[in-house]
């Protein structure tokens, strides 16, 4: 049995709820109607997130709705803190251990109060379809009823069949990837796969994600350089046996069912440099390197990560494009992760191409690139994925998770690559609650798309159909190597 | 009463000239409809524009139509000079005083004969608009009715109801803020303060706009600094009196009713510089200052600006990315502000991050961001406007004024934005007679994208309805602070 | 007599397939019929392409439908090289003369069996139009159809009204420019005067395309030089007789015909260099020349092309942006022009400033600027061709030859620069059956865009219907100095 998260309630003029995000002509609409009857009820392939994999290790019940809903999503917080509402407000937790506001019911009616600030957000749209869909509550949220929803989510969530791996069989999720640090020791994982949940071809799966590994910018790089090394045995203090306990944390990985790696790099520089070795010795010595080194180091890792990947099969995720930590003030004050970072312009076309000459035609060799900068898609990532058999455009990421960049992107994408060159959807969340929607929104959007193609003569509606199936299950499935 | 601007006669299949922009299928235009009567009657707020003031303070009668619609317009001098009309055959002034077309009728003709040129911009839409609109007159223009639509547009401007004032009043113009240069000695806003129409909280408001100031490659430079000092008893032959100098004539034009600044500059960078002083009085002194330190200086000042608008209240805003009198020979032989300016590509988030970091989070801080470079509107201004307490996304400018671009800048913007961390729409015109019908162009694309919104279920009617209202009336006159 | 290739052969809900491509909304479905009627029977200028002369000199039976439709359409093998099927499998000649697929029913099948790949490509409608309206074979691609197909296309191959120039005819094509290289000796275009086809004012005219000239980086360059000088008497061992060289060139090619030369360069740089003779005699010796010097010299000399177009009026047609021979692996192993070029970033606000302080204003002077980065059109192109008299958009290219692109090209260049500053469609292809398609695909477009314009009330029928007109047909005429 799958969930209904299609029926909010609203009164709006014509047409039923079920239509939410379908185009409204209604030639259009019932054409994207029986397309989306072909989608809505295959299973979740969820192949890169943020989920943590203690909520379904330890399947304990979730807390209050704030602490599900608002605290822990930085799509809310940063969207209240720039009307002037301080994360403290929120009871974000602050870096100093300070106090914040800890009881959920004032977080909630925050929330409540600033509603229209999210009109037009996907936030709202997840929102409000998880609390109608996943928890069968329909009062809209207002002020004046802040308390009635907070009262009526919270006894669901005290239910059992509101666990965590009881919602997962009820949101149809064939698999779940979570994403772990390469130090991670993937105990969570390992309690899984001990219930019949995780390891390769679980249900429940890691992804290797050495950023912190690579990056010589990040405080406390040395350290857990050293840290890798006792935990793999590896001599990490020459490059070589980095590489190595690298290679042999991805083979920990791949056991706890990882089948790809991701990598959230400033930019999309993939390019060998003579002197990574010089430059790694002198980071891990605490002497001076330059951002431009740390670039170029982070650009041979990259290279190097393709490599492994030919030998060991993980397919490479590249998530280029953010300025992290842009918001100084709130990373001071809340840290990493909580809503301050910055996109900016991302150039793939020259980043990639020492990569590409090296690995872009080989059959082991599987990339699947992201960006937060639209004008990518036509430009420079629907060409080399139209040109290159390892290369497939990544689902709109992030700021671009939402109803229009999605029909944007298919719109810029599909003329040049196909939509076999593209990888399917990814939710790429850390809201659990949050994916069976994120996943109807893409289906939707999907299927509006390619009603289009049909209305006007470009596809015929059979093509259509098996197109559809393809985007919302099969194609992830095979480009991710799940299932 | 306010008058209509709604009705131009068209001969089109279907439908009635009130639908004019609204979406054409039918649910959806009937939401739009709806919506758009939420907007249409309220008060036009404009907070930033380029009417001469003394339009208002002298309230004489307006000059020919050629002079009032052709002239001075450069959206409608640059079109015909792209199709090899000299700006001399329209009467544009020469630098050299040489002679140009004098005759209003002749200049009027040469519009009509070309007037094919301007289908599918928003100058046809404005022109005709406000031909049918404001003075009444609806005859199609076209080589053959040139002579009955000047006399007909003749005849009313001789009349005493379109004199400036009792035209504001039609326009329903709550109020209008000008722009002016630092040095200005806000005689004519003097004026209208006396007549009751000026000063804090009036109807004619200015804006202290002192680009002129802060740009050493601007010739006369050295001499406007000192023209400063004089002006305002300040030493500026520092940096520190120079600064004091721009404190004081701040004041002058809050006195005069400003309740924002205006910096219109090539890039948007905006990060203090060591050497400020040194490059500020090497100008001063003559001597080189390169093309690189005119930059950084510009960047320093814009940090200054943004401190005094925490002692002031003065909102900043930001202008940037206009390659300005790219044109050489127009700018030659024309001067500036003709039509000779090009956009270039635009960064924000690494420019702005110097200044955010400083005052991004200072409640007595706002600034309201600008661009010609649409890309930037999901990949930065979106993420910076929904991360920081004092950004808001400017309403599209100049040549992104058009309603495809007021789409597109919706579409882009508010997915990650929302609608309250944008500033409401700008008509930033020179053109007096076209205040109206641009607002209302305004007003009709978001009737229409926020129907759609409807339509599709993401939004009910009611939070379209008050979301309306906010946009075209209450969200600008909060941020800019006027009325 | 015009041929029909508006029927493919579509099971889809409503509508008939006549309707291949309009707006699908009822209201603006009629208007754009009735507008798309002013466009369709309009003869097909072809300003730009890549069609081989030798085709309609000799005139002879095409060869097979693989050969015809697979082997040379780079647009179709890089899409199947993108999941894995190599060039050799698809019968592309490889550099090393090495054994490649020669069964050209083998080739086809292959295409046959992975043609869903093409799903929402251009490719799949150009293809399958042509197949229909052409060559009126109405079973749809599929694996299964894959012989049916194949054989019912080689026997209308062979009849005497698919040879070329019969096509040509029935094509209702009006004039063809195809594009040579400088040193092309022309004899197939001498051969088309002869028999009238060709020739100043001719059906069949030549471009004029200098790049392997000016371009240093591109090998055996110093030969190419000297073999000019032997062509044309002139002393290529000097800058002086290399630009006297390429005069006598010019005029060669105008005498068969051109009317516009062809550049198709790395960047937008167009700017004169001071050691433009040194580098260029540098170059000849085999000396070092960077590749900073290389682009500095292809900069310098678009300038001085734009000199020779005010002496011999050729147009000139700037097409920048490409990252040539991306595809390291492809590129050696099979060559250029095969699919491995990939789009990057381009600038041309002040890229081109130079040549347009030069010539900008120059009534001789006109050129038509393309771009693979759609970002340009809104922010540059747009207000370059809406500014300057001597500037026009060219048509969306290459990548960006395809419905979605079409329409976002009108919605981004028009409200800036209208319709009468671009260029109107150049199907730029060298795939000569599918030329009809192609142009009548923009025709679509076109009707569809304007249909919108019409239902919102913004432009009326008349002005729409007579502007369907210039776009297909007057402008494009006019502009490139054809017919």
């Amino acid at each position: 049995m799958t969930i209904d998260v299609r029926s909010p309630r609203q009164e709006t003029a014509g047409g039923s709820d079920d239509d939410v995000l379908l185009p409204v002509e209604p030639r259009v609409r019932e054409i994207a109607r029986e397309l989306y009857g072909h989608a809505r009820d295959l299973p979740l392939i969820s192949p890169h997130g943020h989920i943590d994999p203690g909520i379904l290790a330890d399947d304990e019940p979730f807390g209050d709705p704030a602490r599900l809903f608002v605290v822990p999503d930085h799509y809310v917080t940063r969207m209240l803190l720039s009307q002037g509402i301080s994360p403290d407000a929120l009871g974000v937790p602050r870096v100093d251990g300070g106090p914040v506001q800890s009881d959920p019911r004032v977080i909630w009616r925050t929330l409540a109060s600033h509603w229209h600030l999210f009109r037009g957000t996907p936030s709202k749209l997840w929102l409000e379809r998880t609390f109608t869909g996943v928890f069968d509550v329909h009062t809209p949220l207002r002020p004046e009823t802040a308390d009635e929803i907070y009262d009526a989510l919270s006894a669901r969530l005290a239910e059992p069949e509101f666990r965590p791996r009881a919602l997962f069989a009820r949101f149809n999720l064939e698999v779940l990837a979570t994403t772990e640090s390469a130090l991670d020791p993937l105990t969570r994982h390992a309690k899984l796969a001990a219930d019949g949940w995780g390891g390769p071809g679980g249900r429940v799966i890691t992804t290797f994600r050495p950023d912190d590994m690579v990056d010589l910018e990040w405080a406390g790089w040395p350290d857990r350089v050293r840290a890798l090394g006792a935990m793999t045995g590896c001599d990490t203090d020459t490059l070589s046996g980095f590489l190595d306990a690298l290679r042999l944390r991805r083979l920990d990985f791949i056991a706890a069912g990882a089948t790809s790696s991701d990598h959230g790099h400033p930019t999309a520089r993939a390019a060998s440099v003579d002197d990574a070795a010089s430059i790694f010795t002198r980071g891990l010595r605490g002497e001076a390197v330059t951002a431009a080194e740390a670039e170029a180091f982070r650009g041979h890792m990259l290279v190097e990560f393709a490599r492994m990947s030919t030998e060991d099969g993980l397919v490479m995720q590249l998530h280029p494009g953010a300025v992290r930590n842009h918001n100084t003030w709130l990373h001071s004050t809340h840290g990493r992760d909580v809503g301050g970072d910055i996109p900016e312009a991302t150039e793939y076309t020259r980043a990639l191409r020492p990569l590409l000459d090296e690995f872009g035609h080989d059959p082991r060799f599987r990339m699947v690139v992201y960006t937060l900068d639209e004008q990518n898609f036509s430009r420079e990532l629907a060409p080399l994925a139209g040109g290159y058999p390892s290369v497939f455009v990544g689902a709109p990421w992030w700021f671009l998770d939402a109803p229009e960049a999605l029909r944007r992107w298919r719109e810029a994408v599909t003329e040049t690559a196909g939509f076999y060159n593209t990888a399917g959807f990814v939710d790429d969340t850390r809201a659990y609650c949050s994916i069976p929607v994120r996943h109807d929104v893409a289906r939707r959007i999907d299927a509006g798309f390619l009603a289009r193609l049909v209305a006007e003569h470009r596809l015929s509606l059979d093509e259509a159909g098996e197109t559809i199936a393809d985007l919302a299950y099969h194609l992830p499935k095979k480009i991710f190597k799940v299932g």
